[in-house]
C-alpha cells in the first residue's frame, strides 16, 4: 500500500487507528482455548470487530515467536488473513542486521516468495544506513525506523542529554535522507508528545507510527495535537492491550470494536 | 553454558572459533538439492567437520526466516543438533523490544518452553535496559549486545564524533550495569580493532564476539593482540562465509574443516 492509498484509507474510515495484534495465550477467553489454532482465531475475530474502525494492523513478531513454529502458522494466517481487507500491514520485528542479511530480512517480511509479504516492518537504526537500505527496495514496501520509543529505558540513549542534540534527533535527521516520506516512517512512543513539536520540525511530513496510548498511558489529544500534518494527517496511533483484552470473556470481540470505535470516535474529529 | 564451562571448552580445543551458521539456499553444493530439507543438512555436515575446531556455532536467524515456516524448522533441527555437544550456541537475532515483548524473545530463544534454546542472543541496545533485562533472567544464558558492528554503517552513529564519547563507548559503559561478565558479552567488529583498546580499558573482562574476519577482510591477529583477556581468552571469533562456502562442490564438509583447523591452528598460540 502507498502513502496515497493509506491517506484515502483514513480519510474513508475517519479513522487513523492501527490494531497491534500481540496474541497472549494466558489471555485469550476460554471461549477459544478448544479452537484448533486459538491465536488465529483471537485474531480473526478481532480483526472481523475492528476493520470498520481501523486503517492498520500491527502484529508484534515477539508474540508468535515465543509459541515457535505454531505461533508462526499463527502469524502466517493471520497475514493472509489481512490480505484484500485493504489495511495497511505492519510487521513488528524491529529488525536489521549488517546489509546482506537485512536482506534477508526484507525477503522475509516484505515479499510474496518469503511468505508474509506485510507492507512494512519496524527496524532498528544503531546499525545505520546499510542496515537499513536493504528494507527500502521494494515498491510500496515500507521502514518503519525506531527513533523515540514509549519505555523507560529509551532516556539510556535516545533522549540522553550529553551530546550537541539527543541521538533520536539524530536517527531522524541522519536517516531522513535514505529513503522519503513515501517509504519511510518513524516509531515515536505516545508517552513522549511533549518531544513531537521537535520532532515535527525535522520530519514535517513522514507519518508517525505512535504506540503507547492506551495501557501505556499516552494522550490521544495531544498526540493529534502536536503530530498531525494538515490532510495527509501523518499519524497511525497503535492501540494493543486496552482493545484486546477490553473484554476477557465470550464478549471480547463486541467489547474490542466497541473500544476501537471509541477511538475512532475521537480521531474522526481530526481527520 | 556459563563462563566457567565455556573458558574450559576454549582451553579443551584450544579454539575460540565460532562458526556463523548462515545458510544461503543459492550457494548450497550441488549434491545437497535432493535432500528433503537441504539447510539442515548443509549445518549438520557442517557442524561434524568443524566441531573439533569450534567452541561456538551461531545461526543467523534472518537465514532461516526468509524461508519462512521452512527455514525455522531447519533452525529448530539445527539447534536440536548442536544440543549436547558441548558447545556454546548464539541466537544471532538481534532483538530488543519494550520489557513485557522482550519478554517473549527470552522465552523464545532462551527456553526450552519456547523450542529453540539458545545459550545466547544477539540484542541490539537502542530501546536501553528495559528492553535488555528481560533476556539476563534465566540462569546461565547470555545476552550479546550489539556495540561497534563490522559494517560501514557503523559509521552513522556508534562512531560518530559529534558528542564527548561515540555511542558505542556510551552503550558499553551505561550496559555493563545491567548484568555482569557472567551473563553479558558484546558484539565487536574485527573490522574495528584498531578500537579494541579503548573497549578493554572499559570492560576488561566481558566476551566480545567478534564478526568480521575473513569475508569481511579484519585481522585474527590484530584482535588477539589487542582483545585478548589474560587465561579466560574474553574471545569468541566469528567466521562465517570462509568457512561454510570454503568449498561449494561435493568436499564442502571437508573444506570447510580444513579452514577451520587453519584458524585454530592460529588460535591455538594464544590459548
Amino acid at each position: 500500500m502507498n502513502r496515497q492509498q493509506l491517506i484515502e484509507q483514513i480519510h474513508a474510515k475517519k479513522s487513523f487507528l492501527c490494531v497491534g495484534l500481540d496474541p497472549d495465550m494466558d489471555k485469550l477467553p476460554a471461549c477459544l482455548k478448544g479452537e484448533s489454532d486459538p491465536v488465529f482465531a483471537f485474531n480473526r475475530a478481532i480483526i472481523d470487530a475492528t476493520l470498520p474502525y481501523a486503517v492498520a494492523y500491527k502484529p508484534n513478531t515477539a508474540f508468535y515467536e515465543a509459541y515457535g513454529l505454531k505461533g508462526l502458522t499463527s502469524l502466517q494466517k493471520t497475514i493472509d488473513y489481512l490480505r484484500n481487507k485493504n489495511v495497511f500491514t505492519i510487521a513488528d520485528a524491529k529488525r536489521g542486521d549488517i546489509g546482506n542479511t537485512s536482506a534477508r530480512y526484507a525477503k522475509a517480511f516484505l515479499s510474496e516468495e518469503g511468505g508474509f509479504n506485510f507492507d512494512a516492518i519496524t527496524v532498528a537504526p544503531y546499525m545505520g544506513s546499510d542496515s537499513v537500505q536493504p528494507f527500502l527496495q521494494e515498491k510500496d514496501k515500507w521502514v518503519i525506523l525506531l527513533a523515540l520509543t514509549s519505555n523507560a529505558g529509551s532516556a539510556d540513549f535516545q533522549t540522553a542529554q550529553d551530546c550537541p542534540k539527543p541521538l533520536y534527533q539524530k536517527v531522524l535527521e541522519v536517516s531522513k535522507q535514505w529513503g522519503t516520506p513515501q517509504n519511510m516512517m518513524y516509531v515515536v512512543g505516545a508517552t513522549k508528545a511533549d518531544m513531537l513539536e521537535e520532532i515535527r520540525r525535522i520530519v514535517p511530513e513522514h507519518f508517525l507510527l505512535v504506540p503507547g496510548v492506551g495501557a501505556q498511558g499516552g494522550s490521544l489529544e495531544e498526540v493529534c495535537q502536536k503530530g498531525l500534518v494538515k490532510n495527509d494527517i501523518g499519524l497511525l496511533i497503535n492501540a494493543s492491550r486496552s482493545i484486546l483484552y477490553a473484554s476477557k470473556e465470550a464478549d471480547f470481540a463486541a467489547a474490542a470494536a466497541q473500544e476501537a470505535a471509541r477511538m475512532q470516535q475521537q480521531m474522526s474529529l481530526y481527520v
